[in-house]
């Protein structure tokens, strides 16, 4: 038995998301599994880093399986690109450690939201990127996006119902770009909650817009309430670029 | 009457190319007679600098046509926007002299060819990149591709039947760009004959590949034979980028 880590690419809009759900075939997990079962002969699980929600993207999501098979790495990355349809992708198939597990093993996470202000979505980044009528003011943007910097409970910045775990994490660094019309905000973090990213991105997206000031970000970590925050952006400007170890 | 000037852009992987073919309804050009027929109430042809072929894509397509209407530039502009397809965008719409047409009055063109060297097709770009196995020697390509220069018979680059038009064009520019594993070959010419943009990128792949060497260029002007130059590449890779006038 041994265990491959594989860094893997999709685009997911006609998916509803990483994780397999009751007796579908339109999430990425399954695409996989269903590739390995028929590698193998038998029934493997496919952890990723983390689900991906319907819709988000991934540049590189990492993943790990254990199997039996006489192939190389490079010939099981051939044999899943062979299969999988074309808007998912292998990059790389690595044997690793045992040990090793693409979620508990995860140190950090880069997710990417973007967001562009014209009056007629671009055809080609039409389904990775939010498109808004007018352009915020990115330097507020910015300043705010400071005080989420840290280790804080970041409850009212997620669309989890109640829970008994833990909703405290750490994000390292936040950087807001700009390329043209184009605002890339790039979040670094210890791990994110349900719809974390696009909340936090949706209140940024507020304050740029004069809709809220720097201060709601203070309140929403104070009483916790998701109402505070702004609206969860759609899932189509989000992408996974890359997970640490 | 009035004449109106469009700049237009389209990924053309779902359409059949520019031009209206009998009674489909999958060119471009239908696509938009079809709204400016609902708009004006009248059947408008619309003229574009050029046909872009099935599969093709525009960065900045060029388009007039004349009618009465009491809409203004930006009106004309929302109203396309709004019934067209979201791989179809009109980015801007100008009033101009009556007198121009954007075929005849076309000065030069700019088409952009893009190739990719990597084992899978990426997932984000794969409808508008051609994938080769192996990397060519860019270098070698840059060097031929100066033989194109000028004014020549490019007959032998195109898959024109017999015709007794001028097969005569002349080719102001061509830039070979790499960024990454990906090469985009530009063109900048007075016009194109059919297949002629895609026919010179396979031939100066074949160069970079060393399946051919670069006096095969004089050899294709010298006998004006279909034969002697590459294979026409897929249409996937080829964008119409600019028209000058």
């Amino acid at each position: 038995m041994k265990n491959y880590k594989m860094i893997i690419q999709y685009e997911g809009t006609r998916y509803k998301g990483w994780q397999k759900q009751g007796n579908t075939n339109n999430t990425i997990q399954e695409k996989f599994e269903n590739i390995l079962h028929e590698m193998t002969g038998k029934k493997t699980e496919i952890i990723a880093s983390g689900r991906t929600d319907a819709g988000v993207h991934a540049l590189a999501q990492t993943a790990n399986f254990k199997c039996d098979t006489n192939k190389n790495c490079g010939e099981i990355m051939d044999y899943f690109n062979k299969y999988l349809p074309d808007d998912i992708a292998v990059l790389s198939v690595d044997e690793v450690d045992l040990r090793f597990h693409s979620r508990l093993n995860a140190k950090s996470k880069t997710y990417e939201y973007s967001l562009c202000a014209i009056n007629k979505p671009d055809v080609f980044t039409r389904r990775t990127v939010y498109y808004i009528d007018v352009c915020p003011d990115t330097e507020k943007m910015r300043i705010a996006s400071q005080k989420l910097l840290g280790t804080h409970d970041f409850k009212g910045f997620s669309s989890l119902g109640k829970t008994k775990k833990s909703t405290v994490r750490t994000i390292n660094s936040i950087e807001i770009t700009e390329n043209g019309s184009y605002i890339n905000i790039r979040i670094n973090g210890s791990g994110f909650l349900y719809n974390m990213v696009r909340i936090i991105a949706g209140t940024l997206l507020d304050i740029g817009l004069g809709k809220a000031d720097a201060q709601c970000i203070d309140l929403i970590f104070n009483t916790g309430k998701r109402e505070n925050a702004g609206i969860t952006l759609p899932s189509k400007g989000l992408k996974l670029v890359e997970v640490l170890y």
